[in-house]
């Protein structure tokens, strides 16, 4: 690449984007790590999108109708916090970024939701980046639809290179956006040809441009370093009806002496190389020191937003007061004051009524009551709508012909629908719950895992959560995946054990603002067991007294879901025998542990004999309890899963792994000696 | 679809087909569970791949060169039994497909690999199976790169349907096959527009065609109803010399009164349904029962090829007896008689030298002196080759101008990969390596859950296993994937302290026959431990004690990889202060919990009080260790994450989160009190 040729022609811009590429270079070498070569890349891209085309403002960075910016490439970090310090972000101090990569510093290595303003996502995990975007595109979409264009009416934007595009994520993504005919998404690809272990062609020959084309996208192209072609091939983007790809042609670690290596990639270029990187580039300031002049446009970019800022605020002062206070609600996450009010009155009639029903049925009812009220939800599956009870009677689809439609058909892409389901909640506005089989954990783990690291609420409704999901076998059988949800820091899984705690976890989870949920629930009909109506939601305490010992109490056994019934069962043949016997149901052992000491030790007091019950593996976090967080405190036991399940009738199952009342009234048995 | 054109057309080939689709829809309706719309959908064509062109003989189910037929819609589970049944596989008895989905049959509700011959792999997860093909197909070609044409030459055929097709792993396969050139794999696409939820079109508007085109395949089409025109589709795959998509087009629960409709997919057409599919498809024989010209025709193709296979133990037989035995050695998984000294004259050399490396750079140099005398390894990384440290010297690349080639360059696909190893594993001949960062375990989850659920030694090289791995921040930092990796049944979870004790966990992973390894290694530098050289694999017993007390032990340190260090420093400070203190290198939960019960307690005797330390989660499976398996064993207390990790370098990270020696000690002080 002529570099010279280059700064020659824009002049102007060169030294702009020769800004955002000496703060990169600068900060991964004074880090002595990070990756340099896809900010020098993408650089001129960046400085044209964000100074001709992002509606932001910097003074009110969480604004509603701000374009959303995703830099899925998320490892070039140093791209995003150099324009947020240019362009006058107020947190995103030189001091912040001196600090790159350093303890304390909100400059993290990869970019972390929460760290730092005018970061919309945390990315950096390939792939993850552009399909969360896709979610937020559907939450532009569906508010536009609700609160009008004078509210919501803004772009997503995506810098995104090979390896993301390389993630199977993406192809949900894709797919998904293109179905979805999501116009106001534009994905520009930092088509470099290289990645870490070399040139492309190592190890793919995808035509990207078909491909997306393929899947519905508008695909364009443009010379990623001059800043007409790309200002143009934006414009165009902008146009479109369907979702665009832009192929921006660039060269890794532009003008360094590792252009178009590997080498570019991952490591500080060293001193001497960006001594001769500043003669090249003819940017003569000392590392971290912006020129007064190219200061000056940059914080002129970033006061821009300013206006459009104040005139949607102007427009949104117009509106009725109630419409102002629910856009602002949904906004902040809060739910609706009707909501406490709507599950304890359901509560009611479930405990009056006593219906036997699945657990993943007892969802459905509660959602049946909630999404009325809660305009904010949006509901999905993986395409196993029926059978996850997601879609609720007034939903409608939401598709390109409906965009007030709150029901979403995902298809078979549970990645993708985890991430957008993050998109979603990200961008504020909605609350997406989605479903698919306990079991596809696995295939949503990547995004799952950043809900939760991100703090954001979204739902992930598990149906099929254990061996009496029957018939269809090991391979949907979830034995580990309770283990996986629970050592899953900042995350609540649930086990409810009929409906009326399913409708306490759904509260728990719609009011929750910084915790994604995981509700595990049965495909097996469950008995109602909450028979004495309470108003408090005792799934909040993570774990409660459900039957109490008759006589002294001699042995405590501890439950969830659709195994409380059998600790029920159980707990009856013990007190016939003379054994006092509480029965523990243990919705959520995160909530039990965050409950004080005091609280676990009048649940789970020291002396009786213990036994766990749950057709999933004990690793599942049952330790804790089973042998006392101080250990020496009880003697214990558990009835659960030592393998991986098999194909035959649920009840079949149950009898043959041994999960069955009996085997329960054994085991304390011998446990009492 | 006029059923009566297709009678007329191909009278012969109608009642053969519609012997495999009654079996499946009475299996089904005798289950009273199960899927018997893709099965009526894709019989003809599956009865044209079996009669016409696939290689097999039911009475040598593992010979080497049989073509590979895999079920990647594996919910069509009854396809594949009926099609074993009918051209005689001796396990596949009336009885079993009477026995569909019931307690103890090998007929689970999706294929299940071990459970009947024929299985090739266990599918149901979608996408796994056209993934897992692509890693046979591979196989196929290096061994016939080594072994030449006579030894290995065959196909790899797949069904997929569309949510194959829709699930993101299916992007990394197909990118993969397609770099690949892989000529030798066909898929077969089971195109007939519905998925659960509806019409595909409610979720997907991607053409598969051209998708596929861009990824670098062929793509034929053929009327899938059409025996001739499945025939001449076939036929022209065959030729090609890029992986060939076959869009079959097709009906699901052809003839059926639920044709076209998701209702046909995933219940049981009912009694009535079925007694008039029977007039429609001109079937009188009742339900399991084959009429005799049918059945001795299906007899007759599974007998076809017990010449073709003769021939090929004839030319087999013609080799060097020492080639002969390398054959049957890969293929039957035995490692090397020369593996165990290999080892054990490395280990010598290293507690001699005692070098300071990182655990990824110790499986480095465990694989230069196992992989040229393994010729069975194939390695590789998902773009992580320099920091995976997977590649040695002599490997060479395979890629389509290298088939001699050893090292693959997956691209970022971890999840391609991981299924394409077990592919590999499954084809036999091969066992394959392959690396990522740990943290990816979550991308490669579905395929590593299978690896396990099989019982095949695939063996995944996980890198950068902690918060030592520094600035590039919590995304990359596993903290609960020890805990993932440990609640997998039937797997191995290897997390070595130094160069000694990853040597001994390669020895292992490289000797399983039945279960995978996981090997989790730091990217920081260690010293060595075991500087006493000991000729036994002591990581085999799972956990052993390093370093004794001296004096009344008061203490038990329990450890690993990276930790066994600061437990060492813990320990000298310890011993000063006057109290004896054990340290314990536990590299291998699962082997430590599969030795007798004697050897536990002699490693872990109640008593002295508990520390683990682990740069992870306790929810790791820690607490069965620390408080005792049988409860009331020891005071105990955990030293490791409480977190997502956090952006920095890794000394700093470690201070910060208090995994330190001081802390240890401070902590093992309290408990003594």
């Amino acid at each position: 690449m002529d570099i010279a040729t280059l700064r020659e022609k824009h002049p102007d811009h060169w030294m702009r984007a020769a800004a955002v590429r000496m703060l990169a270079v600068d900060a991964v070498q004074a880090a002595n790590s990070g990756h340099p070569g896809m900010p020098m890349g993408m650089a001129d891209v960046a400085t044209v999108l964000f100074s001709k085309h992002l509606k932001f403002d910097p003074k009110a960075p969480n604004w509603y109708d701000r374009d959303r910016f995703v830099l899925s490439a998320g490892h070039g970090s140093m791209l995003l916090y150099a324009l947020l310090h240019l362009t006058g972000y107020e947190d995103m101090t030189i001091e912040q970024i001196r600090n790159f990569r350093q303890w304390g510093a909100i400059t993290a290595g990869h970019p972390e939701y929460g760290h730092a303003t005018g970061i919309e996502t945390t990315t950096g995990p390939l792939g993850q980046g552009i399909a969360t975007a896709v979610g937020m595109a559907m939450a532009e979409e569906a508010l536009r639809a609700r609160y009008g264009r004078k509210m919501q009416d803004h772009y997503t934007y995506v810098i995104a290179g090979d390896g993301c595009l390389m993630e199977g994520v993406s192809h949900e993504a894709i797919g998904l956006a293109g179905m979805q005919r999501l116009g106001k998404l534009i994905v520009l690809w930092d088509n470099n040809n290289i990645s870490i272990d070399g040139e492309i062609s190592l190890s793919d020959v995808t035509d990207q441009r078909k491909r997306f084309a393929a899947a519905g996208w508008q695909v364009l192209a443009c010379d990623g370093h001059d800043p007409e072609d790309i200002d143009r091939a934006i414009g165009e983007a902008k146009l479109s009806k369907k979702p665009t790809l832009i192929d921006c042609k660039t060269h890794i670690g532009l003008g360094s002496a590792v252009q178009d290596s590997p080498k570019a990639h991952g490591s500080p270029l060293g001193a001497d190389n960006i001594e001769k990187l500043r003669q090249t580039y003819g940017w003569s300031a000392a590392p971290f020191e912006i020129p007064a002049d190219i200061a000056t446009w940059w914080a002129g970019i970033g006061a821009r937003g300013a206006e459009d800022r104040k005139a949607w605020e102007a427009r949104f002062g117009e509106l009725s007061e109630q419409r102002q206070k629910e856009i602002t609600r949904v906004f902040e996450g809060t739910a609706p004051r009707r909501l406490s009010a709507t599950i304890k009155a359901l509560k009611k009639q479930i405990s009056d009524e006593g219906p036997k029903v699945a657990t993943r049925k007892s969802s459905e009812m509660v959602l049946e009551v909630v999404n009325p009220i809660m305009p904010e939800t949006i509901g999905g599956s993986a395409d196993l709508t029926g059978s996850n009870n997601t879609k609720t009677g007034d939903l409608g689809i939401f598709d390109p012909s409906n965009r007030k439609g709150r029901y979403v058909h995902f298809g078979i892409r549970e990645h993708g629908m985890a991430a957008a389901m993050n998109g979603m909640a990200l961008h504020g506005g909605i609350r997406p719950y989605g479903g698919t089989f306990m079991a596809f954990v696995d295939y949503a783990r990547g995004a799952m895992r950043l809900s939760a690291l991100m703090g954001i609420p979204t739902v992930y409704v598990m149906t099929h959560d254990s061996i009496g999901l029957g018939e269809d076998g090991p391979t949907h059988q979830p034995v580990e995946h309770l283990a996986i949800c629970r050592a899953t820091p900042n995350s609540w899984t649930f086990r409810p054990c009929d409906t009326v705690e399913t409708a306490e976890a759904w509260e728990l989870a719609l009011t929750s603002e910084k915790t994604p949920s995981v509700l595990a629930l049965s495909r097996q009909n469950l008995p109602t067991l909450r028979r004495e109506h309470r108003n408090k939601n005792l799934t909040a305490q993570g774990a409660y007294v459900l039957a109490e010992a008759e006589g002294k109490r001699q042995a405590i056994l501890i439950a969830t879901g659709s195994e409380v019934e059998i600790a029920m069962a159980a707990r009856e043949v013990l007190q016939e025998a003379g054994i006092g016997t509480r029965v523990v149901s243990m919705p959520s052992m995160e909530l039990f542990a965050a409950q004080d000491e005091s609280y676990r030790r009048k649940v789970l007091p020291a002396g009786p004999v213990r036994v766990g019950i749950e057709a999933a593996l004990r690793d599942g976090g049952w330790d804790r309890w089973l042998l006392g967080e101080r250990g020496r405190e009880a003697k214990a036991g558990f009835v659960g899963m030592e393998s991986f399940g098999a194909s035959a009738p649920a009840p079949r199952l149950y009898e043959e792994f041994g999960i069955t009342a009996e085997k329960v009234v054994e085991k304390v048995k011998a446990l009492l000696g």
